[in-house]
This record gives structure tokens, sequence and C-alpha cells, in this order.
């Protein structure tokens, strides 16, 4: 398979491709892949396929791959199972780059039959599929798109360097979404679906050296070779770190995870236990995939010292309580640091971490605490919880944390909790890169996984 | 203190209020407190107290209490800590109603001396004291609302049947927030800060007894008197389910609690059984607290069996894997029930819990597959998970879903996990009164809490 994951290139980087399937039905599966790629920012060639039609949304449509002139990259599949073997020779015969194929009705339907064929006509031509019953590739740098959600629907996020990789395009698609919606960047996006051909470890290795992508987020349900995928996760982690969702992890789960794309969940423990080795870092939910990764654009940690910066007491507290569960350490401020904190607090604020700043404190009183923390070699992570709604609180709070990340001294976590208001705020921090929470739970594990792979990463050196 | 807290409804259903501490300074506490009375939507009488102002934001003001010549249910005081005694026995004079007293710098500041002449005026004189270093009241019913935060900033929201009791005003007011974000109505806010007179006992006596509230969220550190703090919760929780989530949990936070509102959180191992034994369901966090309570306005499981229905695979079988972890009760679907469903799936469905109707699969597949479930004996709870973001699905599952909720046959709870489209519809059903959840964690937690609950209560009868 190493030759076919080269080859990916073709797929995520093509100049022409071809929408096999293609039709003007409206919310039809070959319409929406297709619009996307008219309506899209890609700028390559565009060539439906259909012998039912001459046009579909103003392109000319081909009837067959074989009737396209020029050069193929890659080809979408979306017909029915039963025509796939065909079309694929056709692919194989015209020479096409890679294939993705998003059409369903395979082992996960029984028809284990065609599939052994779709991975045979692979094999022989040294050709990638991705897929397939998946929502196949999206890469931001190359605009291809072969997501069949629409675009009003599910936004599509900006370019950046968290690769994804899932065998569940459910599961794919709202992680694009929700990436779209916090303004995180992404390098690759991977749906692979049933892994006819390449499977988990095969995309391990190719965004491993794709230079665009600095972390990766995995969600796996099934993997095919236990021994290769343990082998390469832990490859990979010491040079990006993998962020790993495992889905069917009961007896419930596992038997969906069967009729959904055809692979054995196996065990959890064993999954687990494989995690633990490879010491890839595991989440334990959707969100928290989420949650964890914002993290990972900061500096690294070097130590597991916390400080905790508050304008809310209740809020300080719960923080910490969590800092304490998830056993982060929560620094003993030295007394240089004792006697900066004090001179920028009231006369009846108390020295302490957390640093309660109480409600009446302004943006000036959060830029001189996160500068003394900053300074404070007993501090390596700083938490900064900010209640935006006291009143004294203004806009220039977002400067300030903007700053405290983009000097990338230390890592920071900004917590801030509320509705509207609140929320506005928080998505412009998320735009402007600085990992903010909307829940202390969600900040400390983050924290935690970070100081906890930090460490490992250290350890290697 | 019984006395004291039936006189509580003077604070909570004024006719008039006084706010001692009345300010034209913008963004000052009682400049904020008494801009939210004349632009609210409180009706009564509002007397601002300042003896440096003849009038602010249009009011007469008054040089204090005793020249006011009408009645007064409620003072509002935001004056300095050293002011307080004076004022004290001046209302007490006046006769006035009750006491929410917003200032700090008590007990948690060490000036215990103070908090005792609090004590002893209000206990002499039977006058009930909110706080004080608290937020005070916020009633919808009556429109009575002393939060010192902006309503920009800070939303208020409707009228319902959650109350919220909470020690610490940053927690309390985010809790607020996110009330009015996601369209939750409550009942009465009490924000309770040190506990000097009334505590949290006290108040859990008062919405037992208050016709508007049906459940309680309970936000404590520290509690004063443990012994009549767990009979309480006992009788409570038997008529209103209280929702607990307790700050201050190890050392570090212990620390910090001390110094907030100068109360000793004390053993958090003690707390917990406490909880235990009263039967409260206890809130890992901030969100979850808020995730729990939006489910117990749905009817009562008559048992644990769960039906899943999804039409993202990755996303049934995550939730599925949480089902099992928290040990509920995934169906085993009847032959009948099974019969019914395959009737609805294409012909490569496949019938099983989670039902996957996948994602070509629209409103009406939904409708009969949620109406299917409703009959079958063997489910008690639905759980419905809904990627909004495929390309057959539209508006008209909201009213499906809406539906499912209002006809109150069995509980539901409902996932869409997404981006700024899922979210919009989210809003719409959090509004209708459909628990809707971003996450399969917190939704599925929330249902294993209720029905741990329903079962307690079905027990006692």
């Amino acid at each position: 398979m190493k030759m076919m994951v080269k080859r990916l290139d073709r797929i995520f980087y093509p100049k022409s491709v071809a929408i096999v399937g293609a039709t003007p039905t409206t919310n039809k599966i070959g319409n929406v892949v297709l619009k996307n790629f008219v309506e899209g920012m890609f700028d390559g060639e565009i060539y439906p396929v259909n012998p039912k039609y001459d046009e579909i949304l103003g392109r000319r449509c081909y009837p067959q791959i074989s009737k396209i002139a020029g050069k193929i990259d890659c080809a979408v599949l979306a017909t029915p199972a039963d025509t796939i073997p065909e079309i694929m020779n056709e692919c194989a015969k015209k020479k096409v780059g890679g294939i993705v194929m998003i059409t369903s009705g395979f082992e996960e339907s029984g028809r284990t039959d065609i599939a052994e064929k779709i991975r045979e006509i692979a094999v022989k031509n040294n050709m990638p599929v991705v897929g397939p019953n998946c929502l196949g590739v999206f890469n931001p740098y190359s605009k291809i798109d072969s997501i069949f959600l629409p675009m009003y629907k599910l936004e599509r996020p900006r370019a950046g360097n968290i690769a994804f990789i899932t065998q569940s395009g459910a599961v794919g698609s709202t992680i694009i979404d929700l990436a779209a919606y916090y303004g995180v960047g992404i390098s690759k996006f991977i749906s692979y679906g049933n892994a006819t051909v390449l499977d988990e470890s095969d995309y391990l290795e190719y965004v491993m050296n794709d230079k665009e992508t600095k972390v990766i987020i995995l969600y796996i349900e099934g993997v095919k070779d236990g021994r290769k995928f343990l082998e390469i996760m832990k490859k990979v982690n010491k040079k990006k770190p993998i962020i790993v969702l495992k889905g069917g992890q009961g007896r419930g789960g596992q038997a969906a995870a069967k009729s959904h794309t055809g692979n054995i969940a196996g065990s959890y423990m064993a999954y687990n236990a494989a995690f633990k080795q490879a010491k890839v870092i595991e989440a334990d939910g959707l969100y928290e995939l989420f949650d964890i990764v914002k993290i990972f654009n900061q500096p690294k940690p070097k130590g597991d010292g916390i400080g905790i910066i508050t304008n809310g007491g209740g809020l300080g507290i719960i923080t910490t309580d969590f800092v304490e569960k998830e056993n982060l350490h929560l620094a003993e401020f030295s007394e240089s640091t004792k006697k900066e904190i004090a001179k920028i607090l009231p006369p009846y604020g108390n020295v302490g971490n957390p640093l309660d700043l109480v409600a009446d404190s302004g943006v000036d009183s959060y830029k001189k605490a996160i500068e003394i923390m900053m300074n404070a070699d007993e501090i390596n992570v700083l938490i900064i919880v900010v209640l935006l709604q006291t009143p004294p609180m203004d806009e220039r709070i977002i400067h300030v944390l903007t700053k405290a990340s983009d000097d990338r001294r230390k890592p920071i976590a900004t917590i801030s909790v509320g509705g509207a208001y609140t929320e506005a705020y928080r998505k412009i921090l998320e735009r402007n890169g600085v990992p903010s929470y909307s829940s202390p739970t969600a900040a400390v594990k983050a924290v935690e996984r970070f100081v906890t792979y930090s460490k490992y990463i250290k350890k290697l050196k």
C-alpha cells in the first residue's frame, strides 16, 4: 500500500475531478457533490459523468469516464454499488489518479463480494481508493471537497494544520461543522468508511508526511490490522500528536459498528491498551476531541504548574477542583510573585492561586495579572477565567488575551461561561487562535492532555 | 429562622424597593442595580437612596431610608461594609420587609465582627437578609432583579419552574445567562453569598413551598449546619428534585472557597455521602448542572429501556457507548417492534438499536420511527440523534420533535451536533421545551440521572 499512499496526493491536490453519478435532482448525493464543486472554490477541471444527461448545472456532462478527453486526477463515485467494479476498470484504463468512493452497500450490507473486487482492481492498478461508504475528502488548500452535505447546512473550515481522519461520515461532518463554527483551521479531512482498500494506518502515514498537518484527530470504530495500527500510531505520535476517539466500546456499540461500516469493533480493552502504549491522547467523547485539539497550537508547557486567574470566585473554585481531579499541580506562588500580585489587588483582595481579581476588576487587572504569571517560573500554564458579563469588563479583554496567546511564552487556556454576549466574544477569541472554553471541565481536561503529551515528547529527546 | 423564611415573600414579591447606595456613576454596582430596576419590567415603587444626590436616572433620590414616606418591602444594600449595621437598624425601624445585601467585605475578609452584628439585628427584628457578598435575587414572576450585571451583557431568562440557589454569584450569573440563551424558564434565582443570616437550607425550604418551582438547582461551597442541610435535602428532594454541584472539592478549591464566601468547604467525602443519602442528583460541572435540569420537564420514565434513533451511524454508536457506560439498558426490540421498523427502512437498512435510519432518510422516517418507539412497551426513553446537515432533512423536523416532546407519552432527549445551522435549530427546539443536546455524553448523562431519580420516587410510593 506504500505506493498507493504516496499517490493520494492526486486525490488531495487534483487539477481535475470527475463526478460519476452527477445528477440535476436536488438533494441527491450526486447533485450536492457536483454543486459543491461548481459553487465552491475548486478551480480545476470539473467533469460531471452520467449517461442520462448532456448538461448538469451548466456543465457539459459525459456519458462515461472514457469519453473525457483530459487527464483525470480524481474520480468521485456516487453510483449504485453494483456499477462500481466496471467503473473502476474504466478508471484504471483511463489512468485516473485516485478514487473517492461515496457509494454504500458493500461490507456493511453483506456484499463482501463486490468489496473483494474493489480491492482487487485497486491493488492491481495501484489506484488509491478512499472509502467506500464515506464522505470522502476535503482539503482547504486545494479546495477539493467531496462532502455531500450542502454548504449552507454544513460550513467548511478555513485552512489550518489539524488533520481529521474519521471512519464515520456523521462524526466527520459534525467535526468539520464545529471546526468551521469555532474558526479552527484544518489541513486534511478524510472520511474513509469501510476502509476496503486503504485504512486508518495508511491515512496516518499520509498525514505524517503532509507538510500542512501538525496535529491529528482520529475517529475509529474497527481496525483491520491491529499490529500495523499500533506501530504506525507509535511512529506518527512522536512527530505529530494523535487525539483518538474509539466508537463501539461496549457490546451494543460494537454490534452497531458492524452494521455501520462492516468492521469488527473488537475488544475496547485491547484498543485502550494500544492507545496507552503508543501514548496517543484518548478522548472520551466528540466535544472532548475538539476541546483537546484546540490547545495543541499553543507552545508546549515546560512543566505542570498551573496558575489560575479569575474575576468570579465560584468559577475559580470549580476550575481548581478540576485541576486537582486531573492531578495537575496548582502552582505555589513564590514570594516575589506574591509581592507582585499584592500590588495589583484591592486592599480586601486575597493573594492566592486561583487568583481572584473579584468582580469589579477590569481589563487592566487582567493584563497585569497575566504579565506577572508569564514572568513567574513556578507557573507553566495559565488558565484564565473571564466572566465577561461584569460591569467593568470591556472589549479590550480580547486584545489582552490574544496578545497573551500570541507572544507564545507559555500556553494559555481561557474560560468564559455565558449566553449570547459571552459566546460572541468567545468566537472572536477562537478565530484569533486563543484556546477558549465555555466550561472549566473542558479547559482543564485539555490542559492535562497537553501537559502529559509534552512531558512524553520531552523525555524522548 | 422559620418565620424569616416565610417573610422571604416580601423580598421575592415586593411592591416597593429601595436601592441604598444608588449612584449615577456608570458601571458602579449601585448604578447597574438601579438601572436594571428602572429599565427592567419591575412595576412597583423604586426608591434610590444616597445622601449625595437629589435625583438619579430621573428618579427622586432619598438621603436615607427613614425619609421615604411609603412602605418598603425590600431594601437592596450596596454601600460599604462599615455602613451596613446602621442602615439595617434604620431598615428595622422603618419595618422594611427584607434585605438583599450585595455588599462584600465581611467573613471572607476577616470582618466577622460586622457579620455578627448583621445576624444580631436580623434575628432581633425577624428581618430576612439575603447575602451579603452576593448577586441577590431575581424572580421573573414579580420582576424583582438585583443582579448587578448589565442586561445587555447578561440576559435574563423567562418565567418557568426551575429554582436556582447558588452560593457563588459568578456561578449563578453564568447559569442565569445560559438559561436565557437556551430559553430555559426559571422560577426563582437566589445568590446568597456568605449566608450570614439565612443559609442554603432555608432557601431550600422556601422553594419547596414555592408554587412556581418544580426542580431545584443548588450550587454550594460550604454549608454551615450539615445535619440541618441533610435533613432538608431529604425532605425537599422527595417533592422536587434537587440537582447539586459542590464547589471546593480538593485542598486548593477549599482554600479558595474560604476566601471567597468565608465558608469552610469541608471534606468533599462527607458532602458526597450526604448527597447519596438524600438521593439528590450530583452534577460534575457547570454545564452538567444545566444539561441535567433540561430533561426534568419531561414525563418520568416507567423503566430504563433506552431506544436510540439516528441518521448518522457513528453518532449512534457513540451514543450507545455512553448508554452502556452509564449502565442504562439498551432496549431489546420485541418481534412486533422489529416488524414495524423493517417496514420503514430501505432494503439495505438494518433493524437494530441504535436504529440507523441512514443519511438519506428525511423527516418522515423520523416521524414513523418515533411513533413505533412510542408504542413499544420495551422502550421507556427515546434518545433521538438528528444530524441536521444531511440533504433530505428540513425544518419540519422541529415540528416532529416538538410534538414527540409535547404529547408526553415518554421522555425524549434529542442530540444534534454541528455549527451555526445546527445551533440555530437547536435553539428553537430548546425554546419549544424539547431537551436538546449538542453532545451524546451530555444527553445520556441527563437521561441516566432522570431514570435513577424516577426509580427512587416510584419506590417511595
